[in-house]
């Protein structure tokens, strides 16, 4: 079952939505308006046996990940962190000095990227063998021009990337995506210099290859990505870097000049927006050389 | 390990919350100032094992429980829904079909009391006897002279609970647990017509017992139950009805007069608020005749 999949079922009945939801599902955080006040809000999960594995991680790094996901998210819509509440079921025999430390890690994470952590809720699965699953629901506020949505992409956009991609996940308890930065301060200063000519962005964590073409097919356009331009993590070729998934980098669309770095951070052009040919649903083509490659399917999806 | 214990320990270094944060964590909801504008945020789960069993009872049930019970918690506060999001972990045998009766349920149920889902995540656990894990964030708005919280009971109100109680969980796929009307018609109904004679409110998911203790432990205050005027559900004794749970029914304390009842929706004055006697932490007393019995255990948590 492909998870993508099922939400664009769950969502495809979804079009007569309440108006007061001013995004509906499909972007990386929905947006809805309150008393006249846009807010912006997103759930993310870590499970696991899925995302990470507990026996193997130190618990602090499972709490900063299950916090980092949900801002990653923010930092797709250019938005403010405003707080965050955390829902956890227990495995039956964790110790609780070991959940406590889980909380404080996902308390102190929320608070230092500006997002503090207002609540939740903890239950207990009735079996030791259940996994530690961490719910972590954000709000927080859209910034003028923006929110930055994934359907903004128009033909001539150039195509970016911050950081470098690949070889993020390891099952081990060590890489990236246990220590990663979320991009809030990146996507805000980015919002803040290209303004309106920051047309689209989404947040890296199945893979270039499958969230540029989330990106594209919610844009209706097609993306070309120029396979030697991908900036690849050391060790890592460019079809893992397409592939892999779990950088919670970002990718962004735009016109016009755009910085090569932002304080530490690359920015790199990975790519154009082109039409989408009529009748042809492709989303993602990479060249390499002289070839043209359909992708999609490089892309990663957490195990089902 | 107790969940309340627990989420007690975590929130108690929690004392350096942002300014933002209006209503920190320990009531139904908790409350953040966003560009000025106050916004109800809360999230409660649901578990296959823990407050539901999947094998025995119809997927339609099951996600119309996990919304609402959140529903519930914006009941609580007399708060108005706005919008939900639901995060799902699913057993990874689930076939999809069922999949999206559970989501069909939860959007329908959402859709019903006016707190459309707005978006939400979806996982696979990696193994089969991996339990069903439902999320659900709720936002609403306050109503003035609202929000209604748990620290507001005062010496002299009289406290109160709508409809019957006890007897409403049962594991077999059926029981008012899986059918219960969130009271948030009830809620706002009672706010508009006691205003600020409305002290202080909570949703009873816990027991009345344990529900009406941690009323009184965050008011400061001690709140006397007599048993024989505990409504109690078909077949329940009095220490049911204090002790089962999963009622989603409302505890209020106010004072001055209060309806007997709001629709079809039985209201009944069940005990009182007095002064806590120095030194003496006990937050409930039940009177039964001439006995007084300090309680606090009956109060029911979910298997742990």
């Amino acid at each position: 079952m492909r998870e993508f999949d099922l939400l664009k079922h769950v969502y495809a009945a979804n079009s007569t939505l309440h108006p007061r939801v001013t995004i509906p599902p499909g972007d990386d955080m929905g947006m809805v308006s309150i008393d006249g006040r846009d807010v912006l809000v997103a759930v993310d999960q870590l499970i696991d046996g899925v995302h990470v594995r507990i026996e193997s991680t130190p618990i602090e790094l499972v709490g900063r990940k299950a916090i980092a996901r949900s801002l990653s998210d923010i930092a797709a819509m250019a938005g403010r962190p405003v707080a965050s509440l955390a829902s956890v079921v227990l495995p039956k025999d964790l110790d609780e000095p070991v959940a406590l430390r889980l909380f404080e890690s996902m308390r102190w994470t929320a608070s230092e990227f500006g997002c503090p952590l207002m609540g939740g809720d903890v239950a207990v699965h009735r079996a030791p063998q259940h996994p530690l699953t961490c719910s972590v629901t954000v709000l927080a506020e859209p910034v003028p021009p923006g929110p930055v949505r994934r359907d903004g992409a128009r033909p001539g956009d150039r195509v970016y990337v911050t950081g470098r991609l690949g070889g993020s996940y390891s099952a081990d308890g060590s890489g990236r995506h246990l220590a990663f930065q979320p991009r809030l301060a990146e996507a805000l200063q980015l919002l803040h210099d290209l303004e309106t000519r920051l047309h689209a962005m989404i947040d890296l964590s199945d893979g270039l290859g499958r969230d540029a073409s989330h990106l594209a097919e919610m844009s209706n356009v097609t993306i070309t990505l120029d396979a030697d331009q991908i900036p690849c993590a050391p060790g890592c070729s460019w079809r893992q870097a397409l592939g892999d998934g779990e950088d919670y980098e970002l990718c962004f669309t735009a016109t016009g000049p755009v910085p090569s770095r932002l304080g530490n951070v690359e920015i790199t052009e990975v790519g154009e927006v082109i039409e989408a040919a009529d009748g042809d649903d492709t989303a993602i083509r990479v060249r390499e050389g002289q070839r043209v490659i359909a992708v999609g399917h490089l892309g990663w999806q957490h195990q089902t």
